[in-house]
């Protein structure tokens, strides 16, 4: 299936320069680009290398206006957001030529699950009891949808996801394969008298708000008793681990193995590097910014939006950057 | 199903003030309780909450002893870990009334493998060839047990948990879902001709013993040619590595995402923090406290029951924190 | 299954000393052996104790050449590599013998997949549209195998690996259980005009070359537009990550938790230590090895074959010890 570039135009908001007949069927690098796709360039250094490519058609910046150009241009302010756009258009038109509202033979569905219209279920899915599957969502093969889970609509599960027993998923949230949601939090008791642990229960919720997108093997823990939450249009990299009763704000971004033990306030807007580690209790403020492998003691609250916090402890990068010069003089005396 | 407070009050041993014929069949925090829930205060400033709060019976210190409640209280010396003994009591009663004793007819189970009185084994599941599971343990969907496994009684796999051949598990063991019990360990010859590497056979064996829970997706191997062993009453969180031929003493707890390379010894009642990664036979001595993201080299040995260790590589917390300041200090010259 | 330790010696290029009709029929450690194993011995004070062990023969250097033996001992230039190979040898007659060429019939393989002879397909399995399993290759339970996917020749796919669409695979790939392979990477684009982000798109392709081996619940992503590729020969423990269009060049070893963002080049017989985190773009040049926990920040190029690195930000060895030295006496000022 494709599309002219005229209605690609209108449904991204860009304008046309060429021939808006070409049909569009998909996107591509410059380097892979074939007959029937879409390129972007941000940097006019880059216009002449999109143009000499395969592709039939260029997004890019007000400064290819006037550039020459023996293919059509769309202009538009933001290049890379609106190849991101074109993609999600192309992508929702092959999905809605797939299979849909099919549950597969080998999947295991309890009577008193609800699926909605559309709704797919794949190859060896077990949904539990009273289980709720919105509208045209898709859950790949091998997931495990637990008793009384609520998954919105037009959610995209890939293979082998768990969803513990009660947990709660908006609409058009994507979690990638191995991912487990809403496990049992790490709390115990030690009983003095014999050196044990006795396990605290951990039979709060989790909650998943819309839009969100969680990666491969990534783990998030229910709360301990109360909630743990994702704020909507917050996206997390593979292997992050969340613990129990963690809050975390609207469009959060957070990188790969990072991982957030209990209790944890991370507002709207903030941006964890990979391997970051934060420690129970901690808060991070809205808009800030930490690197990569930069840790947060518990109870700790770092603030600043727009400010960017590194190291271990986290301080301030101009701080940290400071430090290291130090570090290295140091070596010198 | 319920239990008089009488009958929580005899299997935690606490003193009853009130109406002890109150039936009380679940727990939760102070903010969530609703009727026949039972909370539970450490702090005498949370009592007027608690007794604010719609529980049908609070847990709380002698401090309570004398306090205003126009709702029972059950008196006992540590509240936290009776009211964890208290949850384990009435999910015990939950776990009992499930059905039991059933092999869904999606698993695949070999013919040879012998299961306990009341052993369940879910959705999907394998179990391999003269693998065997003891009374009353459950396994979750999507489980893939190998052959010669040996799984105790009580125990509980959450779905999709992959046991390797011959990996022995005690009692009462909790693993949670995408965890890998006995995979191969990380070892390679260097063919010097040839700069390629050769696989080291990895042919020993994983040993879990009674009462160890093991988070979401974390990864425990074999021995290569020995074994490897986590210790009685040890917690393990999410995501959590432990490499091959490693040792790990009882009531270890291991915070999420931390690693552990080959041939370490973690001695009995050890604290890990997050992301701490320990050296290949490197040795924590037996009640030491390492802060997250520490790092221990390669053969150290870390001693001190009681000492907390922080950084990296590790130091007595009270030489990391003069070292901080020493360093902060230094910014201000 | 059984060699005589004459066929063996042929197999590994190796010099008989005594009885070389003795027959071998497994590996095992000095403490561990068992009538009919072989044991390796790489320094000469260890010698005597594989003597004394119930071992069937003894892998050994020249120095044995001479030393009292009551058993027969194979000598060879590297005895630790030659173990190695005696073990490939023994597994690959146990293999060899094990059932083959079958598909389980709780698998759901597409019409369209192609099998090679001797393919095994386990329980469970997903083998989706147009999928290419290589002869004689294995895939465990429960794996779910993308449409489109190939893979090569004599692999092996543990339990519960998930391989996304699109991927190709080369021969002899081990794979352990709970890996991602092609997975989505972690790129959006930032709407200002509403903070939220826009997915970028995740469309290229992952592929592993021959003879990689890739551990437990590791993930690796897909080429946003391009190719992310795993070189010949390469390792990786378990729970690694690595993003998108990452460069990882041939016999490189990447221990577990180690960490790579996006388009990164790993030049080939690099080593990275666990938890390693390196940031985006940067380059690790041939033949370096960095310390675990070790850090690269983004664009950032590391250089120098055999070269040690160590810390965060990476820097050479003697100079990260320098100052280490320095930090501590800092503190005795």
């Amino acid at each position: 299936m494709s599309r002219t570039l005229q209605e690609v135009a209108d449904a991204i908001t860009a304008t046309v320069i060429g021939d808006s007949a070409v049909r569009i069927s998909g996107i591509a690098s410059i380097g892979r680009a074939a007959n029937g796709d879409i390129v972007f360039v941000e940097d006019a250094r880059y216009f002449a290398d999109a143009v000499a490519s395969q592709a039939s058609a260029i997004l890019a910046g007000n400064f290819a206006k006037d550039l020459p150009a023996d293919k059509p241009v769309l202009i538009v302010p933001h290049p890379k957001l609106a190849f991101a756009r074109t993609a999600r258009l192309l992508i929702a038109d092959a999905k809605s030529t797939s299979r849909q509202g099919q549950i597969h033979p080998s999947a295991v569905v309890a009577a008193s699950a609800q699926l909605g219209p559309g709704a797919n279920v794949g190859e060896h899915v077990v949904v539990g009891e009273n289980a709720a599957l919105g509208a045209n969502s898709r859950v790949g093969a091998g997931c495990v949808i637990g008793a009384g889970v609520r998954i919105g609509e037009e959610c995209r599960f890939h293979p082998r996801v768990t969803v513990y027993s009660g947990t709660t998923i908006g609409d058009r949230v994507i979690v990638h394969a191995g991912a487990v949601l809403g496990s049992d939090g790490f709390g115990y008791v030690r009983d003095g008298a014999t050196s044990s642990y006795e396990k605290f229960p951990q039979i709060g919720q989790l909650i998943v708000e819309d839009d969100v997108e969680i990666g491969a093997n990534t783990t998030i823990d229910r709360g301990a008793l109360e909630v743990t939450r994702i704020g909507r249009g917050s996206k997390l990299d593979n292997l992050v681990h969340i613990g129990h009763n963690c809050q975390i704000g609207r469009n959060v971004v957070i990188a790969a193995q990072t991982g957030l033990s209990g209790s944890i306030v991370i507002e709207d807007n903030v941006v964890l590097g990979g391997q970051v580690g934060i420690g129970e209790h901690a808060r991070v403020g809205e808009g800030v910014m930490l690197g990569g492998q930069g840790g947060v003691l518990p109870h700790k609250v770092l603030r600043g939006k727009g400010e960017v916090f590194w190291g271990t402890p986290a301080q301030p990068l101009r701080d940290y950057l400071k430090q290291l010069g130090r570090l290295a003089r140091l070596g010198k005396k």
